[in-house]
C-alpha cells in the first residue's frame, strides 16, 4: 500500500446537521437549508455564505424516494450558492462520506478554499414498500436475483460470523443495548430511548389497554420477546435493524492557511480512505468486507496511526452485525474478538473505545444520504468537546474516526480526524 | 472571478468509447468494458491496468433506467479494479463531466497519479415513456410541475431567442445539417449519415412502396416536410431534437510528471469551470445560461485564454437551440450573433470554429452518463491528429475545449484541453 498524502491539509471549521426522523411536511431542500444554517451558527468566528465556493452533496436516490432528480443545482439555489460550482455524489449508504472526500480533494488541489460538503435523503414519502424496492437497487445485481434485501444480506453475514466464532444472538442485543444507552443524550437522534425506557413504555402501554404485562427480567429478556421485538431476517430482529429516516448534515471545510479565520478549533483531517467490494458474488469470506479493510489501511497508513490510536469512532451500523464485523475490519478488535470486547463494555461511551456515541444509525436514524456527513459531525462534535451528555469522558481525545458503509460493502470509506 | 489554479498538472494519457446507438442486450457493465478496453489500447506506450489508482463514473439515473444503482463498483469490479475506490457523480447530463473534475482535482490533490474517469447511461430497456419520464425527474420540479419536459423547456428557449434576434427554424436547421455532415465521418456516431443521405434513403424507400416522392429542392425543404420532420415542441422538430441512446466512454488521467511514461503527446487539462443555474423559474433570461458563462469565466481564468483562442468545442447540442446558445454564452460568438455564424459555415468542421466535429449529441447520440466524457474523448482525438476522416483541416491543433449541459441549466462544466 503507498502511503498517499494530500498537496495541502484540509480541515473542518463548521458542522450541522436536522434532528433524523420522519418528517412529511419537509423535503430534501427544507431539511438541508435546516443543516446549513446550524453549520453556519458552528463557525466560532461565523463565516460569511457567500465567500463558499462549491458544494458536495450525498444523495443516494432521490430519484426513487421523492421524485425528483439532479439535487445538487437545487440544494445550491436553496443555500443561495448559484451560480457556483455544485456537485452530487452517490455510493449507496456511503454517499455523502464521498461528498466529503470530493470536497477534501477540491480543497487539498488548490483549486478552492472553502466548500460545503454534505448529505440529504428524503425518505417518508413513500410506502415502507417502495423504500424497502429502491433500498435493495443498491445490492448487487447477483444478490438481488438470488432474492436477498438487506436484512437479508446482513443475516446471513451474521449467520457466518456465529458459525465462525460462536457468537449468538445475545451479542448483537450487546450492541443494541449499548447504541440504545447513548441516543437519549443525543438531540439529533431518531429515537432517543434506551432499552429500559422502551420496556417501561410498552409495560405502560400494556397496563393502559388492561393486558397482561410480561415480567421481563432485563433488557435481554425484553428483546426476547417476539411481541415487542419481532423476527425480520433471522437472526436479525427488529432492534438490530437501523430505521427509515429523513435528514440532513453538512460540514464547512476549509484550506488549512485560512482555518484560522474561522475558528481557533479546527479539526483536521488526516487520514482519508476509500474502497469497492464485489459485494456477496465475490466473496470468499462473509464475516469481512474487502472495501472496508481497503479503507482503513489507506486511511491509517496517510495518517501514520494504528487502530490503537484511534480513540473513538462511528461505524456504519445499519444492521447490529455490521457494528460488530467493522470494529473488527477496522483493527479496533481482532477477528472473531469484537464480540467479547462488546459485551465487557468496551466501546461504551466510558470504555476505553467509544463505538457510536451518536447512537449510530440505530438510534440516531439513517436517512441514508445523510449519514456520512453526520458521523463526520459527531466525530467533530467529540473532539471539540461539545457533546453535552454524550460526550466522552476521556481526557485529551485528540483522534476519532468515521467509518461508512454503502450497499452490501460495494463502498466503504474511512476518515480520521485530529484535534490539535 | 478568482483565477483558479491546481497544485500539479493533469493531463489525458488514453480514451476510448463505445459506438453510441440501442444496445438492448448489452448492460451498463458490458458497455463500460468496452470503452475501458478500447481505452487500454489508446495508450501509446500501454498501460498496465493493476496500477490504476481509482474510478469516477459519471451516470444519471440507472436507478431508473437500469432499476440497479450503485454503480461504481459495479463498474470497479468489471474493469479488475476492486478494492480500490470508485465514486459515482450525477449532474443529470453532465454526469461525467463532474466525473472528470473529480479525477483532476483527486490527482492534482497529490492523493492519487493514475485515474479512470468515465461515463455510462443503458436507457433503450425501457419505453420511450418510461425514458421521458426518468429524464423529466432532472428539470427543475418548478419546470416540471408547470408541465414542461425537456424539449418543452428548450422549444421556449428558441421562442424567447427567436423573438429577441429574429432567428427563424431554418437557422436551427443549418446547426442540425452541419452535425449530419460530421457524422458520417465518426465510427461511433449512432447517426452515422447526412440530411442528403436521410433524403435520399427517405425517396428510396417511398419509390419501393410505390408511394409518390415529393420534389423536396434542398435539405431544408426535406426538414421543413412533416411526414419526415414532424414537431415535437414548436418550434423544435424531430431533427432538433437527440435521441435516446446507450453506451459508455472513459479517459485514463495521469499526474504531468509520469505522464511520459504513458505517451510522448499527453493533452494538458489547462481549464475547468463549473456552474450551477436555477432553471427556469430563477432565470430572467431565457435566451443564456447563468451556469454555462459562470463555468466559462472560471475556465478561461485558469487557462488564462479567452474565447477566440479556442480553435474548435464540442458543446452540449441537446437540442439545435442549446448550440446555439452555448456558442454565445462560451463567447465563441455575441449574443445573437451566433446564428448567423452559423449559417456562415463558421461552425463547420472546414471553418473557423468547428463546432461538434464528433456530430453532437443529435448525431452522435446523447446516452446521458457517457457524453460528458465522450465530449472530451473527441477533443482529445482532434488535438492528436486522429480524428480521421473528420479531423479538423487546420494546421497545428492547440486549444481544444468540451461544454457539458445538466438538466435546464443546472449542471454547466467547460473544459479546455492544450496539446503541447
Amino acid at each position: 500500500m503507498n502511503k498517499r498524502k494530500l498537496g495541502r491539509g484540509v480541515t473542518i471549521v463548521g458542522a450541522g446537521m436536522t434532528r433524523f426522523g420522519l418528517f412529511k411536511d419537509r423535503d430534501s431542500k427544507d431539511l438541508f437549508a435546516e443543516a446549513f444554517t446550524e453549520m453556519l451558527g458552528s463557525v466560532d468566528r461565523g463565516v460569511d455564505p457567500a465567500e463558499v465556493e462549491a458544494l458536495y452533496i450525498g444523495n443516494f436516490s432521490n430519484d426513487y424516494f421523492a421524485r425528483q432528480s439532479h439535487w445538487a443545482p437545487l440544494i445550491a439555489d436553496v443555500i443561495g450558492l448559484c451560480p457556483k460550482a455544485a456537485t452530487r455524489t452517490e455510493g449507496a449508504c456511503a454517499s455523502s462520506a464521498l461528498a466529503f472526500r470530493e470536497g477534501v480533494f477540491a480543497i487539498a488541489s488548490g483549486f478552492y478554499d472553502l466548500v460545503i460538503v454534505g448529505g440529504v435523503e428524503d425518505m417518508s414519502k413513500r410506502t415502507t414498500e417502495e423504500v424497502a424496492e429502491g433500498l435493495a437497487l443498491a445490492a448487487a445485481p447477483y444478490e438481488s436475483r438470488a432474492g436477498f434485501t438487506f436484512p437479508g444480506v446482513f443475516g446471513a453475514v451474521a449467520t457466518a460470523y456465529f458459525d465462525r466464532y460462536g457468537a449468538r444472538r445475545e451479542h448483537l442485543m450487546d450492541i443494541t443495548i449499548k447504541s440504545h444507552r447513548n441516543a437519549p443524550l443525543n438531540p439529533k437522534a431518531q429515537f432517543p430511548f434506551t432499552i429500559r425506557d422502551a420496556m417501561q413504555a410498552k409495560a405502560e402501554s400494556l397496563r393502559k389497554r388492561g393486558q397482561p404485562v410480561p415480567d421481563w427480567k432485563d433488557e435481554k429478556d425484553f428483546l426476547r420477546d417476539p411481541g415487542v421485538n419481532p423476527m425480520v431476517a433471522w437472526p436479525l430482529y427488529l432492534y438490530d435493524c437501523c430505521p427509515i429516516s429523513d435528514g440532513a448534515s453538512c460540514l464547512l471545510l476549509a484550506a488549512e492557511p485560512i482555518a484560522r479565520r474561522f475558528t481557533d478549533d479546527p479539526i483536521h483531517v488526516i487520514g482519508i480512505g476509500q474502497g469497492s467490494g464485489r459485494g456477496f458474488h465475490g466473496s470468499s469470506d462473509l464475516t469481512t468486507f474487502e472495501a472496508t479493510r481497503h479503507a482503513a489501511q489507506e486511511a491509517y497508513a496517510m495518517a501514520g496511526l494504528a487502530p490503537r490510536d484511534i480513540q473513538f469512532a462511528e461505524v456504519h451500523d445499519c444492521f447490529s452485525i455490521a457494528e460488530l464485523i467493522h470494529i473488527e475490519d477496522l483493527g479496533f478488535f481482532k477477528p472473531g474478538e469484537g464480540y467479547k470486547a462488546v459485551s465487557d463494555g468496551q466501546t461504551r461511551l466510558d470504555g476505553p473505545k467509544p463505538i457510536n456515541t451518536s447512537g449510530g444509525l440505530k438510534c440516531k436514524g439513517h436517512p441514508v444520504g445523510a449519514t456520512g456527513t453526520s458521523q463526520l459531525y459527531e466525530v467533530w462534535t467529540q473532539l471539540r468537546g461539545q457533546a453535552g451528555a454524550r460526550q466522552i469522558p476521556q481526557a485529551d481525545l485528540r483522534f476519532g474516526a468515521a467509518h461508512n458503509l454503502g450497499g452490501t460493502g460495494g463502498t466503504s470509506t474511512f476518515t480520521i480526524l485530529e484535534r490539535r
